[in-house]
């Protein structure tokens, strides 16, 4: 297996993340997206949307979106679980996973594009847009360190891909000015918690 | 089982879909989004996102996000297949879906609130932006025309989930102004023989 990936974007960095808790290594294809390779054709052959992760097989078939990569390497290791053991445990994971990508992924993503310098140029920019999406970050945020109190995981009492997930998309927000409050302490306590698992330096 | 389920959102009607393709019914719960019951405390108590659909089970326990609740089903009533059989193709699905979720479905909705009339005074609106948001989701729809030209179903030869997704996405875009063009022939033969399936009226 190979994977496409981006030292510095988030979605690359939750299956390398989920590789590392799973004990596995695979071959890594660094994209410079900076320079714009994910742009030129050399890459385009290989997705042609231009993103990554592209998780390619050994049989040259190619996977992307992170959260079908990782279902996919889960069904091939299925220890430690992280997307869920039951029926009911993955659809619950899969939930809450969803839940983050709709009312913190994408809206993070569009404060970046709308509002940083790097985009200028790159993409017509609405900044009035990326001001109302950073908005709703800070406020699922809040949400998410209320929900902290009374949980050790943001799925439950157990480490899983939500994790992953949620600190990979916190720790890309400092791209857009979206930090954690000092007040968040809940907050504050579960992203010391997976930033110190060694899977975080993936 | 219950659904607690809205006649005009596109989410809770993939669930809609997904179970009369299965054969299945469940008692349906109508939430009057247009009237703010979702936002009222009777529904928060069910779901505090005030979001449908939800799946509510026999012991109490809700699933949200319509991925998540169709994923369920498909565990507890596995033919016909809608998200994959083996694990290589239950990924690449997964894959499509959340493609089509991100590039198709998210700007359709951003370009229904940013620029409808419905929503004037009850959320910011940014119409530039909205937009933006509508040129993505017809330039999709143009590389899915393109796709559908060599492909009988959204994900290959079987009908899908993806289908689904599609669909309730295409039918939903009307009230922001996008339809298929007359040109884009392979996109309504597609969207022909999804409606003329029996589940398109659920």
């Amino acid at each position: 297996m190979k994977l496409y990936d981006n030292a510095f974007a988030p979605s690359p960095r939750r299956v390398r993340m989920f590789l590392a808790e799973k004990g596995l290594s695979v071959e890594r294809v660094e994209i410079d997206i900076a320079s714009g390779a994910n742009s030129r054709a050399e890459f385009l052959a290989v997705n042609p949307l231009g993103e990554v992760p592209v998780l390619e097989l050994d049989d040259g078939t190619r996977l992307t979106e992170s959260l079908a990569v990782c279902r996919y390497i889960e069904a091939l290791h299925p220890a430690p679980p992280l997307l869920g053991e039951s029926p009911l445990e993955q659809a619950q994971i899969e939930s809450t996973v969803l839940g983050l990508m709709f009312r913190l992924y994408v809206p993070t993503t569009h404060a970046f594009r709308h509002t940083h310098k790097f985009w200028q140029g790159r993409i017509p920019q609405v900044a009035a847009y990326g001001e109302l999406a950073r908005q709703q970050v800070l406020a699922e945020w809040q949400r998410l360190d209320a929900q902290l109190a009374t949980s050790t995981f943001i799925a439950g009492e157990r480490f899983s891909f939500a994790d992953i997930v949620a600190f990979t998309t916190l720790e890309f927000g400092k791209v857009a000015g979206i930090r954690p409050q000092p007040a968040q302490t809940h907050l504050l306590r579960w992203r010391e918690a997976i930033a110190a698992r060694p899977s975080a330096a993936a």
